[in-house]
């Protein structure tokens, strides 16, 4: 992303959601929010999304005056709005006009107006609606200098069982697979003798039907993603027809897998996201870490700075509790996003609605109104420190460390039914592994199947159950040019219609690891195993480490072995092995570890590769993120921890432009060098 | 209540729910059950309530003789009949001939036939047959001498969502907002767009449409009362178009707030309520108090005596675990009532019925059927002792302290999505304010928003989220003129359609308070503070007390600090203070405090406002409560530990009407005094 | 059954279900299976019950060829075929031009195609198009010397609410009970006045209807079972139509009260069942006993040989945790299916599917595919064991101890409503009284109230809250005669339509057992109460038990008390009893007692009634069963234990035809002996 792209100058954004259609009745209060953005530093407000009812309030009739004129009153002070199209929140005329805008649930139940998101994507009278309103938004507004963004609906999520969606979903099959054989095969149904004779008998997934059919459930999943897409694609469409050129983007929600946000790339000119971490609920640097993943994937979409787009500037109201956060979180959190890859910090919402759902959200300026609370007051130091950034927008990451983070593995993985039905650890493993590189200072593209390897020096493939996409001939090519491979349990299982390879799994890299598969025993909760290192193996790995839920057993061929069980029946069978293949090195781990062995594990990796770290110490608890553009490279330095750390900053050739470091870095603070 | 309304002559109730439809056929048994009331002192029963089938077996062909018959009976062996309306449970001929009186859910699903009170309170059908055969029994038994009362229908509850109630919801909200654009407005609506055109688009809340609405959902609940009462209204108007002019109850259900209780003050000529504690779960003085509330609430509805409608002589059915009542507890609970305001002791049910869902609910008559039951010789002691205490039928009681427990409030605070979805500690917060005072021995009026405050000496107002009914304007005149508040954390923060007060909370009264809340935190599972005394309070309050779930941030304008939060970032930061305004005391609590806390601080505001026990020493677990005729002041008092306790009664000047204290009292036993 | 019924060769069986429909296309793993089950010593295959969509593609073309031929190879390597039926799955063009087909849901709401068993048990269009199809495989393949078997449908189970269903349920109360009146009289209709006046208005049980008529649930479950049985009879009726003569089963599931199995007794000529124990999650010894009652349960609907129909030779995939077997129980689990009077071990599944839901349920050859795998190599263990014990087949067992354990005392007790809605523990007291026999070494049929009682020495009575069938007049004469009755608290409650008996209970049993039972307790989670041993009580008891759950006060009148109440109000009750009566014993026990008091208890009733076991000292863990033909008795040892334990044979006149035993046995090992 060319940064003039989405800005006419060269800043971080600050602000968020403004919903002044809430307040056109008080004037005061529209004049009160513009001198309080001044206040904190605001710059953009994004605006729209849920205006639909007044900007058409009956069908055919439009009022956009009212936008253009708070978008022309906050350009003035040089604010810039970020415009949301409606399409998220249709008015009440539309649904009882047009019953078929309504989605239709997985019973076949369809449902009343209510909520948001809730349209079905498929229904052409919605689709023109959608378009007329965008069109006309993209003329009157598309090219107002204020304008920075397009923001395609909100929060895009959910599906629809119509009929409209049943048809389109068949024509959607009889593309993929041709022949209603093919399709037969590749599902395998003679499972239970469920074989279809034609398109034409095919349902989407329901509990009141098919479920069992796990290729049915995928391919639904792919369909509604791809539907979805589609969708987002003719908003984009209607406003280019409408004359607007400004850059698109959609806000994703952290870890959702309703859809797969990566088919969004040919549509998206930006990436964003709304990030809501649960603070305090457990330590601080593991949420941080968590939420760092999330920043990570969403920066790989597109491969250059995204936005944060929604963020709390205090609790949310929806989570099962409203916990505040306490003072310098915001802070830190807001820096983690830019420091992540972020060219922004926009927060839901800047002034709290007086009623409704979302009355208790945090939000800028509260109920109270005033500008001396503790919120508003953070508020503004964040402001001001983004405006010491500017030149880091724009920045952008290169790493050399990837993680494959696979949305229709995720979704084969905890529908295939078996090895444990009480919890697959996909995420908890994912986030183990980030974690242990994360704290070595080494940034990482949250990548998918579809990815290329080439440009990585180590790539992380926790539990990648299905293979799609040729994944294996790219790690088999990426090892043997000398890459690190780091695979574990429950790897190369199914391919992409979730049928089991046949004759020994991995699925055709038995060789690649030097081992093969052989069982795998589910441990009830509350069980443990462990991992026992091999005497003088050579990671140096020391110390035991426990595993739970699942253990793999495996015949090794080739592969050194590095770890071994405990206990159980398969004591002294491998749980952590070694394969040099071609040029590199492929390691398996057998078995759901715990996350200090990630930590040492990769470490002990990260040192037999020669991997540089950006700083040779860092302390438990600190984030090191690096961001580079063509003159600088900075390296951006974050105390997770309460309490101070010791800190060391290479002697020479650093300037630090932002941050106090004497040897220590205080309790949530931070400090940015430029190399 | 003049309480010869309710009874031909002065004494107690005891009795309760009479079945003979389903022993028509064994005469035996019927006769028998007339010996056995006898023996038991049993003087009332309540019949009819399901008996619709058996009254009106045919559409229009009504048999009320063998009704008479046994009105006749029993009158004639001095036992006085409640008599029900049966509009609880409708024959099945009714449903199948008149499909639109079964209800349809909130997914807007049709019932078909089953279970009870499952009628749309709507349907101009089920009103017309209902109001049939309520005339029918009117002319038929309603002057008669043995009938003491009329009982419409039985626990009224739930709602109906078809369209006919759909319509008349409209028509509701239509009448209370004039128009579409003020009700948007009181509404919120331009959130999320969600803004009506027209009255005619409005439906009823649905988790298969709009659930987020707020004052929708509590427009919803007023509706469904407002319904339900008139329905009650049009029975009790059929009743008096029979020709009977008997006073007219209904019962209702401990803690329901599906209805708001008070609306019916306008039908019901008595208050009556099922009692059904979970005996043993906790500790017996904490159900008692537990119970006590209920009892307080159901008699504050009219303010004067009420009935126990039902209670079991034994364990229910149909909680979790059936549990026995340890020998005592009947005649201890029973006489419980009684301390509160209830001229009557009357179970469900007194012979239990051979099949069906009730079989094993506790009965004075068990499938058994001797007299030789624990059970049996229980509920005698029961008549004998109720017996000896006519004298106490029709008294009052006089509270000088109210609570505020408002089911409006309880509908806003619990569906208002934060601070904490997983759970808002009212009824735990008005309960242990109560039990706080109730040890004290002081008699409590449980009052709503809509009720006047000034006869009360201080007022406990927990939770008061919503305001209505012009509850502010009361509680600052009431302080002002002398009186005590003490209102907790979350109090004040929205109006009576959930829109929330701006510039400040707690709403327009924060000079009475001499505060302004600024945030509030949602504590985690487990996660506690405490509050620690500020050094020489007025209170004299010393120990450190624990709070959980919610603690609230204010900043103090004019009050005094009490006590300060131990620790977090809000450490030292105010949790008690008491500011004085005009002529009187407003206490504020921030947190969510443990029980111990409420016992100590409500003493200490009760010595500090000199207000007089009725004993000056009451051990834990010992109630004392107060009942007053014109004549004479009776002291009840009753101890609910298992084990004796040491008693001082007043020195002179009282009499000893019933019990036995020689400087002690018995476990589980009584003493009633007369001053 | 004998013997040579169901085999042309007297052996046991050993192999299982086997899906060559989903390998069509690959004619070299069809070889490969073939070459692998001679391997492994299999000699049956189950196919064809999930074939319908190839057998019959479309609406009338039958193509049978494909599976006659497989018969054909098998049976020419000596491999018998069981012949399913395919009813379990329709065809989808069945379900699409045949709605009536798809069931429909308690809330009446119709299905979609998928899943299995999910048809309509009533449709005529479903009979018929099953018939059809049955009637042509019996023609085709049903005198195929290779068939061995009629295996009807799969897992019947569900029930369907839609109108056929209706009518049909109408038609059978009306044969059942003639009139309306006298349904009203024997359902208690008069409750909440649920009065039916005609059939016609009858509907089945329904959350959105009626629930709480108790007779009504009872009833339809009945008729749901009499509906599946009378479907499966149809399906036996084509099969002989068509010209097969061949015995029929159909596979039952362990513990399954959807339908009351014992019902299918004139249908069946061998009784099967398909058990999926959860092994390693309980003690192995403890889930060997809970099997073991399953076992037994089977065993003895027709008391003679069943057959293991199903078992997974590794891991299930349903499960929660799909927990990997360790080595050896797979061979122990196997032969205690033989040792309780099966006369095969077969598993779901031969080979592994590649796709759809039971694609990582344990198989014989998996995804690899070779023979060299853990669970191969046990599985030709188990083949090779069951080889040498050809003579064992056909054996009977011939116990002397009965449990009776009733479907429709479970339907009853369960649906009841009280005393402990948290949990009724039937099952559980059921197992530990059968463990408690069990570990004697002493075989027991597990019976209902249907059958008779004369052949046995001692009845177990757990929990028998239904009286039916005449069983009060079989448990009378069955004592009388001198027999030993155990019965537990909570029995002899209500009759066969749930009414309560009146006048005292246990119901016309209180002689019987010289009690009456006065009250039940139900005790909360966590609350224990114990049971003390009556002083020189003739049984010798001298311990203390914990009882838990439910605690019955009973009346004694000429029972003697053996052990009493610790504490509680009931301290000092009777909590063991046992009354003389006739020539026989009649034992009360009144609370839920713990295991070890079951062995104590029964332990000392064994040695009073002086019945022999099999061997004079069983260490803990082990089972000693016993099978007899007319020429032999076979005495099977197993030790359940994960270590040897010490064993000592008769001195003489016994033959050890399996295992080895030199005073000790193994680990999971076996011993046989022949007498």
């Amino acid at each position: 992303m060319n940064k003039k792209i989405i800005m006419s100058q060269e800043r971080l954004l600050h602000g968020g959601d403004y919903n002044p259609e809430q307040w056109l009745d008080s004037p005061d209060i529209l004049k009160r929010d513009l001198e309080l953005f001044l206040k904190a530093g605001i710059n953009t407000v994004t605006m729209g999304m849920f205006s639909w009812a007044l900007l058409e309030p009956e069908e055919g009739r439009y009022q956009i005056d009212w936008l253009t004129e708070i978008v022309d009153q906050l350009y003035q002070k040089g604010i810039y709005t970020i415009l949301g199209t409606p399409s998220g929140a249709r008015p009440q005329w539309l649904a009882k006009r047009y019953p078929e805008v309504l989605r239709v649930d997985e019973k076949r139940q369809r449902n009343l107006f209510g909520g948001r998101q809730n349209h079905c994507y498929t229904s052409p009278v919605y689709r023109q609606k959608v378009r007329k309103i965008n069109v006309i938004l993209a003329k009157e507004l598309g090219s107002h200098p204020g304008v920075l963004l397009i923001h395609l609906s909100n929060e895009y999520g959910g599906d629809c069982h119509c009929p409209l969606c049943q048809e389109k979903f068949r024509g959607w099959l009889k593309e993929r697979y041709d022949t209603i054989e093919e399709l037969n095969r590749r599902w395998s149904t003679t499972f239970w003798g469920h074989t279809y004779q034609s398109f034409e008998q095919i349902e989407s997934p329901s509990s009141k039907g098919e479920l069992l059919l796990h290729a049915l459930n995928l391919d639904w999943k792919r369909f509604v993603t791809a539907q979805t897409v589609d969708f987002a694609a003719q908003e984009k469409k209607a406003i280019r027809d409408g004359g607007c050129q400004k850059p698109v983007t959609t806000n994703f929600m952290g870890d959702y897998d309703g859809l797969n946000y990566r088919k969004f790339k040919g549509v998206i000119d930006v990436a964003s996201w709304d990030s809501y971490p649960e603070w305090h609920r457990k330590p601080v640097p593991q949420t941080a870490a968590e939420t760092a993943f999330q920043h990570d994937f969403m920066r790989s979409l597109l491969k250059k700075p995204f936005l944060l787009m929604e963020s709390s500037p205090s609790s949310t109201n929806w989570q099962e509790v409203s916990k505040l956060r306490k003072p310098g979180i915001l802070h830190a959190a807001s820096l983690q996003a830019v420091a992540h890859g972020s060219d922004s910090v926009l927060y839901f919402q800047l002034r709290q609605s007086r009623g409704a759902s979302e009355k208790f959200h945090g939000a800028v300026i509260d109920h109270y109104g005033g500008e001396d609370t503790r919120v508003f007051q953070e508020v503004c130091q964040v402001g001001e420190t983004l405006g010491r950034l500017s030149e880091l927008a724009g920045t952008v990451q290169k790493p050399k460390v990837a993680l494959i983070w696979d949305t229709e593995n995720r979704w084969a993985l905890f529908d295939s039914q078996g090895p444990r039905n009480a919890g697959i650890p996909y995420k908890e493993t994912a986030e183990k592994m980030y974690a242990g590189m994360r704290r070595l200072g080494l940034d990482m593209d949250i990548i998918d199947m579809e990815d290329d390897l080439e440009n990585y020096r180590i790539v992380l493939i926790p539990m990648l159950y299905l293979f799609r996409g040729g994944i294996g001939d790219k790690i088999r090519e990426f090892v043997k040019n000398g890459g690190t491979a780091v695979m574990t349990f429950w790897s190369g299982v199914a391919d992409d219609t979730d049928r089991c390879f046949l004759g020994g799994v991995p699925g055709k890299l038995t060789d690649v690891f030097g081992l093969r598969r052989t069982e795998i025993d589910g441990l009830y909760e509350g069980e443990e195993n462990a991992a026992l290192p091999v005497k003088d193996n050579f990671l140096s790995l020391e110390r035991r480490y426990t595993c739970r839920n699942l253990c793999e057993l495996v015949n090794v061929s080739d592969a050194r072995v590095l770890m071994t069980y405990e206990k159980d029946f398969y004591k002294d069978l491998p749980v952590v092995t070694c394969n040099q293949y071609g040029k590199g090195k492929a390691y398996y781990i057998c078995a759901d570890m715990e996350q200090q062995f990630y930590n040492d594990f990769l470490e002990a990796v990260q040192k037999n590769d020669k991997i540089e770290k950006p700083l040779p110490d860092i302390p438990d608890g600190v984030e090191v993120t690096t961001r580079e553009s063509e003159e600088a490279t900075y390296v951006l330095i974050q105390n997770f921890n309460a309490d101070s750390v010791n800190l060391k900053l290479p002697d020479h050739g650093c300037e630090v432009i932002y941050g106090e470091t004497e040897g220590s870095l205080k309790g949530l603070s931070s400090v940015i060098i430029k190399i």
